[in-house]
């Protein structure tokens, strides 16, 4: 199993949800974040300490899902968060040794 | 080492912070969040487009903990955040590298 | 690669920011949260159910990098987030298989 977190647009919420309900993911967890993403070249605009970079408004989403579904997931996302332009987002993949479905007990992928 | 992830109902955290302490663990960190888990019945009544899922509020806490600690956290956890129906959460167990106590610069065990 | 998480007092925010734009970590994600750490003293104090244990707002940081980075970034952090008291923070260092730029599709290390 793998933990499956991508940071996209606020404004593309929406359409990442659709595409992954289109491939079969609904479990996941959102949460409002800000971020910076490597802007490297603005930071060297300026000198020292008077380096004041923005961050941005995210929406962060958790999911857990078994392997063969990561490939899938990763392509609904990147297909409902592309805009083309800069600060289009990450995803992140962990490793996730068990899952658990508090209701039940049960674990890892009858879990998910 | 591992980190435990849970999603509850916000109304059980009382609950599952008390079970945590019970079992000795204090260290965490909380988070308010929004999810839906895997109501894909609900999906089925609707077509393409139109499909509207509800996203509930939850809470999201983050546990550091080392390896002997990991089954009676999740004991705890679903104990205090159980009431049977449909939504009650999912823990998440991921393997986790290192800790480091910031005050102190210990790491690993010593930081838990 | 390795995604480093530090929960951190907000009044260093600032200061840890800056160090870590200054060994060169610029792509991260903050969100508010709430913690307690490990202050097991204060339990011993008091019994069973009338436990009631502060929590405090602290900023979670998520930054994804290559195992090269991962000292030069602790150190960072712990130069910019110490101040000597309890309740400094904690770094958590976790593995992490895959790391896409939704942008262009680019993976792991060019992605970072
Ligand atoms: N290395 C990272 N670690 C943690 N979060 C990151 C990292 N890089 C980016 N993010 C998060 O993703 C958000 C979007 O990043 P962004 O799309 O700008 O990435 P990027 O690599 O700079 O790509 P682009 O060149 O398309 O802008 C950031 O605001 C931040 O929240
Ligand atoms: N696969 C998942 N990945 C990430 N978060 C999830 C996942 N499944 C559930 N969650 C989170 O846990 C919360 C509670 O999920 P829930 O208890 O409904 O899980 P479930 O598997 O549908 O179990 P139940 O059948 O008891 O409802 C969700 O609102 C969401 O925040
Ligand atoms: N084991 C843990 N798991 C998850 N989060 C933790 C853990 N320990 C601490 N934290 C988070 O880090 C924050 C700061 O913790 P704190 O600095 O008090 O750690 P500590 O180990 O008690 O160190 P100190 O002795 O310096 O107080 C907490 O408020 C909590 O958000
Ligand atoms: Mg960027
Ligand atoms: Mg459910
Ligand atoms: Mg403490």
């Amino acid at each position: 199993m793998k933990l499956i977190v991508a940071i996209i647009r606020p404004e593309k919420l929406a359409d990442v949800k659709r595409a992954l309900f289109q491939v079969g993911v609904t479990g996941m967890t959102l949460s409002r974040v800000s971020g910076h993403g490597g802007e490297r070249d603005v930071v060297q605009q300026y000198r020292g300490e008077s380096v004041v970079l923005e961050f941005h408004e995210k929406v962060r989403i958790e999911m857990a899902c078994s392997e063969e579904f990561v490939e899938r997931t990763i392509d609904a996302i990147c297909e409902g968060a592309r805009t083309g332009d800069v600060g289009d987002g990450k995803i992140f993949v962990l490793p996730l040794d068990h899952t658990v479905r508090i209701r039940t007990g049960e674990r890892d992928n009858h879990a998910l």
